[in-house]
C-alpha cells in the first residue's frame, strides 16, 4: 500500500506503519511476522494520481440487471478455468483439473470442480433417468428422480479426489493444479443410501453393492456394504443447485473419503451382491502394482494429505517481507487434526492455523504467516489426521510402494523458492 | 418408486415396503412419518420397460473433455436462473433474486447469488482498482488489490439479505423466490477490516466509517466503528473463486448479519469519521417510516427469520403420504437455536431438525418429515436465534411498525396447501 501523504519522505512513519501491522498481525497469526509488511509498499509511485479521482466505471451506468440470468466470472478472471492436461486420450483418461492456486477457502465453485470421465459426459433427461436397485434384496425397486427426491434429505461438505493425483514419476506438474488439481470440495445434498437400501430390504448374504453409471463407459465399481450402510449418499445437488453434467447429473453416488472414481456418476444401477464385480476400474485400473508383483486393490480411502497452494509453482513472490502461506489439507479417514509447515527445506516445522469449521472428510484451509528474507528456500506442508496418521514424504512412499503404478500418491510436496521469488516444483529438481 | 417384479399384483408386499420406510424413516426423521411413502409408487406403469434397458446416452461417447472450460448447469436446468421482477426501474431498484425453491443445502452457487444494484454493474480492472483509507487515521493509505491480498486472510460462511425482503403490502410474491429471494449464502474469503485499520491507525475520535462503492451510484453507507473492529471483512473471493462482478468484483465490504446494502460492493473508499454521512441510502432509503411519523434508521442487523422453501408457492404435492418439509433459517445476531414448523395453520408447532454445522450468521437448513393426509392446510416455520429472539407473525409486526415503508420484514410466512396439492402464498388469501 501507499501512504496517502508524504509517504516517500517520511521513513519514520513508514517504519511505524510496518510495526503496526507487525503487532496486529502477530495477534492474528501468532508467529513469523518479524519484518512485517516490508516490501509491500514498493513501486507504487504510479498510483498517486488515481483515487480520490473518479475512475471511468463510475461515470456511466454499468451493466443492467438481467444481462446475466445465470452469472459468470469477471472477464478479468478468464484465465481461471479448468486445467486440461495435453495428450491425455479423450475417452480413456480425460481429466480437467481445478485451478487450486487461484482459489481461496474450501468450497470449489461448480464451474471449476474437477472432472474425470471415461466415456465422455452424457446429456441425461432427468425425467427419463431411472435407478435400479436389485440383487440380494427382498424387493427389487426402480426409482425415478422424483422418487429419490421424496426421501428425507441431508447435506454435507465433503472433498472428492481422484486416486491418480499426482503420479509418481518425473516430470511432476509445474503448478498446484498440474500436480494436485484432481481435488475439489462441495456441499452435497441427497439421501442416505442406507435409507434407500432399507426400502428394498437387504438379504443377510449382501456384502457388496456394484454401482453402474449411465455413461458410455458404464463405469462400474464394487462398494463394501459397510460403507453403504454408513455415510454413503445418493446425491442430486452440489453447492445448492442440481449436479452439473460433469458431476453426474441427475444422480451420483457419494462415498465420503473414498477415491473419486468410486463415487459413480450418472448412477443407474445398484446391484447388491455377495462378491465384488472385479470390474475393469478395480482390476486393470485403480490398483497399485507393488514392487513384489502383487497388486493393492480395493484401497478405498484416500489417506491424509496436504498441499501449499499459495505460494506455489508458477507464482512469484514480488518482494521480501510478509507473505501468508496458505494451503489445503484433507483425509478420507475423518478430520484434519494438525498441519505442519516447513519453510527451511524440512529441517524444522511450525504448526499452521486451521480455518474453522474443521469438517470430517472435507478440505481444511491452513495458513501460516511468514516473513521471507529473500533467500532461496523450500516450503512444504504435512497433514496429520484425527487417526494420528502423518502424511509421508515421497521417498518414504516410494520405498514401500515403488513407482510402477499411478495411484494413491499422498506424499508431502515441496515448492522451491528462488532468490528472485520464482516458485517451482522442488521435486523436479 | 416401482417394485421391479409383481408390484401391481402384490398388495401385501407394497404395504411391507411402506412399513419398511416408515421404520427407517422414523429413525432418521424422528416424527410424523405415519403413513410412510403412501402414494409414492403411483402411476409408474410406464417405466417398466426402461432399465435394465440401455438408454440412448450410453450408446455413444458423451461430450468430450474441455467442451466447457468453465462449467454450466445441465440444459435440463435452464429454468433455474435469477428471478428478475418485472417493472422495477433498471438503475434505481434493480434486483435479481435467488430461486430459493429450486435449491438445496445452504451454499448458494455464485451463478444464482442474488444481486441488487443502484447504478448497474461496473466492469472494473483489478489492476486499476484502488481502496483509499483516510479521515480520522494516523496514516491515510491507498491499497492496490495486490496489497489487500498480501494481508493474512480468513474464510467464513455468511448469509447476505436485502432489507427489502419481502415488502409489507399485498400482493405478496407467489414463490419463495418472489417473496424472499433477496437472500443468499456463500463462503467468503478476505482480510479482517480490523487488521487493515490497525495499519492506518485509528484516531480516538473515530466512531464511524463511511464506505463508498465504485459504481455509478457511488453507493455510500456509514458503518459504526464497533462493527468495523469486530467481524467486518474486506472480501475478494466468494465460494472459492474471485467475486463475481454483481457481487462487487474485485473488492467488497462484508458485514456479517448487517442488511445487504451496507456490504458495499466495488469498495473504493473508507472514510473514518466522527459522525455518520446521512447518505441517501441511510435516509431516504433503507429506513422505516413508523406509524407516528418518526423513522427507524441505522437498524443494521437483520433479525431472525425463516422460510419453508419446499413445498412452497408455485409447487404442487403430487400425492398424499410422505413429504419432507425443508427450509432456511438465519439471524444477523448469531446462530439459529431452533426452528419450529406448524402443519396446521399455526395451532401447533413441532421442532424441526437442523442440519449441522450450524454456523453464526449463516443460513441453516431445517427439515421436518411430514405425512400429508390430503386435506387442505397451511404450513409455516418460525426461527429462534441464540439470543432467544422469536420470529414474529406479520400481524405482530404490522401492529408495531405499520406498512408505510419497505424494509425489515422478518415475519413468519405461511403457505397454503389445497386439497389438490397446489401450494400458494397464504398471506394473499
Amino acid at each position: 500500500m501507499t501512504e496517502l501523504t508524504d509517504a516517500d519522505n517520511d521513513q519514520d512513519r513508514a517504519v511505524t506503519s510496518r510495526r503496526h501491522f507487525l503487532r496486529s498481525g502477530a495477534a492474528v497469526g501468532g508467529a513469523a511476522l518479524a519484518g512485517g509488511l516490508a516490501g509491500i509498499s514498493e513501486a507504487r509511485a504510479e498510483i498517486d494520481n488515481l483515487p480520490p479521482n473518479v475512475p471511468e466505471w463510475m461515470k456511466a451506468p454499468g451493466d443492467p440487471m438481467g444481462s446475466q440470468l445465470y452469472g459468470a466470472p469477471s472477464p478479468f478472471e478468464k484465465s481461471v478455468v479448468k486445467n486440461i492436461p495435453k495428450n491425455l486420450p479423450q475417452y480413456i483418461s480425460a481429466s480437467g483439473r481445478t485451478p487450486l492456486q487461484d482459489l481461496d477457502g474450501i468450497i470449489t465453485p461448480n464451474g471449476l470442480f474437477y472432472e474425470r470421465h471415461h466415456g465422455g459426459v452424457p446429456t441425461i433427461d432427468p425425467a427419463q433417468h431411472r435407478l435400479m436397485l436389485h440383487g440380494l434384496v427382498e424387493r427389487p425397486l426402480i426409482f425415478t428422480m422424483e422418487d429419490i427426491r421424496r426421501f428425507p434429505s441431508e447435506s454435507h461438505i465433503y472433498f472428492l479426489e481422484c486416486s491418480g493425483n499426482p503420479v509418481y514419476k518425473k516430470p511432476y506438474g509445474k503448478t498446484a493444479s498440474d500436480l494436485c488439481g484432481l481435488l475439489s470440495c462441495a456441499e452435497w445434498t441427497g439421501v442416505s443410501l442406507k435409507l434407500v437400501l432399507a426400502e428394498a430390504g437387504l438379504k443377510p448374504e449382501a456384502k457388496w453393492i456394484v454401482a453402474e453409471g449411465a455413461d458410455a463407459a458404464a463405469l462400474t465399481r464394487s462398494i463394501p456394504i459397510e460403507k453403504c450402510l454408513d455415510d454413503a449418499m445418493l446425491v442430486y445437488s452440489q453447492n445448492g443447485e442440481r449436479l452439473r453434467p460433469q458431476q453426474g447429473y441427475p444422480l451420483r453416488l457419494l462415498l465420503p473419503g473414498f477415491e473419486g472414481n468410486m463415487n459413480v456418476k450418472w448412477l443407474r444401477r445398484l446391484h447388491v451382491t455377495a462378491e465384488p464385480a472385479y470390474s475393469r476400474e478395480e482390476t486393470s485400473k485403480y490398483t497399485d502394482l507393488m514392487p513384489d508383483g502383487s497388486a493393492r486393490e480395493f484401497t478405498f480411502y484416500m489417506e491424509a494429505k496436504s498441499i501449499i497452494t499459495r505460494p506455489s509453482g508458477g507464482q512469484r513472490l514480488g518482494s521480501k517481507g510478509f507473505h501468508e502461506i496458505s494451503g489445503l489439507a484433507w483425509s478420507g479417514h475423518g478430520k484434519i487434526r494438525r498441519v505442519d509447515v516447513s519453510i527451511d527445506g524440512g529441517k524444522s516445522w511450525q504448526e499452521a492455523q486451521l480455518q474453522e469449521p474443521i469438517l470430517t472428510r472435507a478440505l481444511t484451509r491452513f495458513r501460516l504467516p511468514w516473513h521471507w528474507n529473500g533467500e532461496a528456500t523450500t516450503i512444504q506442508s504435512r497433514a496429520i489426521d484425527e487417526t494420528g496418521y502423518v502424511q509421508p514424504t515421497l521417498a518414504e512412499l516410494l520405498a514401500v510402494r515403488g513407482d510402477n503404478h499411478f495411484y494413491h500418491n499422498n506424499a508431502i510436496w515441496p515448492w522451491h523458492i528462488a532468490e528472485g521469488g520464482e516458485v517451482t516444483n522442488a521435486a523436479n529438481a
